[in-house]
């Protein structure tokens, strides 16, 4: 992606550093963070400094390699023990994140093949990046799929931040965004704020602005208006969980565009690597929805006329709040889920036959 | 209204002073702003320390009672020079809210007719007081008839804030669920955030929570989620303007709100007296929409550690907003439009027969 009409990854690896676009200071501030350690590379998830689950698994696999790079000595079983503890250490943080899990397991599964130290250590940051190359060029693979559905001239609607920020490069839902782009077609980007986090205001828009792609932040609640008055042709999300029948989770307020985009006849697509389908989950009612603290809409960050980050209050003291952070989309509303392998129809027989044949 | 459990209104007349709740400052803080004199309560108007239509019709109706009693002298012709451009500076601070002109006609030709200063002046205080009794009266008649729609242990969506604070009491969309609230109905209210100006997450939430009306504040994205997960029974808005075929303009993603509710087999009512049908306006199609500042999405107020009132920037410098202020909900998504004379159909059949035997 371009920061400053530079190309950046999300997190890459320099000697024994950890590097991150460090999330937590976008769009105000754009800051490398260096981690030194594994530990403090399992903290940088913890704390969100890299968030969005491939990103925080290309983190986890770095992470890895750190720790096999922190290790003193030759002896193989002591190496191992060592690599599990920190396994644990990175596996802990975000519990949620699937990607997390594989992609450490990845890293541990090349390197302690070796039987050997020396090897091993070789191998570390090797198969990292291995596992950060794959992630991009599988975000690329959907951005070249679903560029093909894009027109030139389009107006398109994106809703949170499924962008190479959640990603190690190019990102999901962003990535047709993004390819269509630099094939020269001319698009305008309409982008939900998306409340309470606002990673569409924040980190989406952001993106957008570094790629100079035409855009306009809008609150979520005009999305709809902007569909009934023909503004927008295309509706294009990520997705967190994608379940065998179609349904689809995804940050909250997916489910209102998808049901607004079919009242208007508009495409809506969701866009997702194979590996978020959930080969156990038949259907979205059976995923959890986890509910978020309060905070994150009673109170908000932003700067001030000083450039400091500041945290506000914006609701009254008494009142409380529900935060579901996620919603379910039910397949009937999405028009295709594009992978890195094409575009699927979301329906149960199509979705089995693609995996099926992908394998 | 209460408000630490005494009764207000929105704006009252305190011997010579226009007294109104200064909401700039709610949910943070709750002031009383006392305006001494009539061009103190056009810039009262102009600055929206008072906000929502009947309510700043009601405000407009005393600052010509202000003006009548600032007037020294018994020329008639000389105090009704006074009154004209007391009304002219009064009309001038919003251009849109039709009640304003409205109030400030009513107490206008109360006043005027006794050609006589003295007379004039006494008349001045009534007649305002009059046309804001006038007002509390109606809201409270929407909500008698609103309150029957109401069942027990409902749970009730509202987006925005049509609440007493836009009115003079009451309100109009809150109005029922202040009665059936009164009336011992145990209902619990999902408070749309209502980006970006968010009346919703500070005036309705500030509303409840003096009442002591069980509530959430939600994020905007999330009204649809809880609909589909059978937690919302009952939705209610308020209505800026009505079109003769039932088209309702109302305040940014009520359009959204509507077509989720009606997705979800929910009853979607608009709450708003007979005055809000536009008798021009053939079809929604022909309401312009208000395009507002980019700011109030770019930009957020609220309160930091120091209690102290903060405007902060949330989005990246490089990115613009489109900032809508209303939509459109065609009628067909609307269930009934409850009115001080009962609850009306939106069809332009059912509204002409109304309209006609309500005259």
């Amino acid at each position: 992606m371009l920061v400053n009409s530079q190309n950046y990854r999300t997190v890459w690896m320099q000697d024994s550093s950890v590097c991150m676009i460090n999330q937590q200071l976008l769009p105000h501030k754009f800051e490398i963070y260096k981690s030194k350690n594994h530990v403090d590379t399992a903290n940088a998830i913890k704390t969100m400094i890299v968030r969005g689950a491939p990103a925080i698994g290309a983190t986890g696999a770095f992470g890895i390699a750190q720790a096999a790079l922190e290790f003193k000595g030759n002896n193989f079983e002591d190496f191992k023990n060592n690599i599990e503890i920190a396994s644990n250490i990175l596996k802990s943080t975000r519990p949620t994140a699937n990607d997390l899990f594989y992609a450490i397991d990845f890293v541990k599964g090349k390197i302690l093949k070796n039987f050997n130290v020396e090897n091993a250590r070789k191998d570390a940051v090797k198969s990292a990046s291995e596992y950060a190359d794959w992630n991009a060029e599988l975000c690329r693979q959907i951005g070249e799929h679903g560029n093909k559905l894009i027109k030139n001239s389009q107006n398109i609607l994106t809703h949170c931040n499924a962008g190479a920020l959640a990603c190690v490069d190019f990102g999901t839902a962003l990535s047709p965004i993004r390819i269509a782009h630099y094939n020269k077609k001319n698009i305008f980007v309409y982008v939900d704020e998306t409340r309470p986090r606002n990673q569409g205001a924040s980190l989406t828009a952001w993106e957008l602005a570094q790629e100079k792609i035409s855009h306009a932040i809008i609150a979520d609640n005009a999305a709809g208006h902007f569909m009934r008055k023909g503004k927008i042709d295309f509706a294009i999300v990520g997705a967190d969980r994608i379940a065998m029948n179609g349904d689809v989770a995804n940050k909250i307020g997916t489910y209102e565009k998808a049901v607004l985009a079919r009242e208007n006849s508009i495409p809506f697509y969701v866009a997702a690597p194979l590996s978020t389908f959930d080969i156990k989950c038949g259907s979205g009612d059976e995923i959890p929805i986890e509910e978020r603290s309060e905070d994150e809409l009673l109170y908000i960050h932003g700067i001030d006329e000083d450039k400091k980050i500041k945290k506000i209050r914006i609701a009254p003291i008494e009142s409380s709040a529900k935060n579901p952070a996620f919603d379910v989309t039910p397949a009937k509303y999405i028009t295709g889920i594009i992978t890195e392998k094409g575009v699927i129809k979301p329906t149960r027989e199509h979705i089995e036959i693609f995996m099926k044949n992908s394998n």
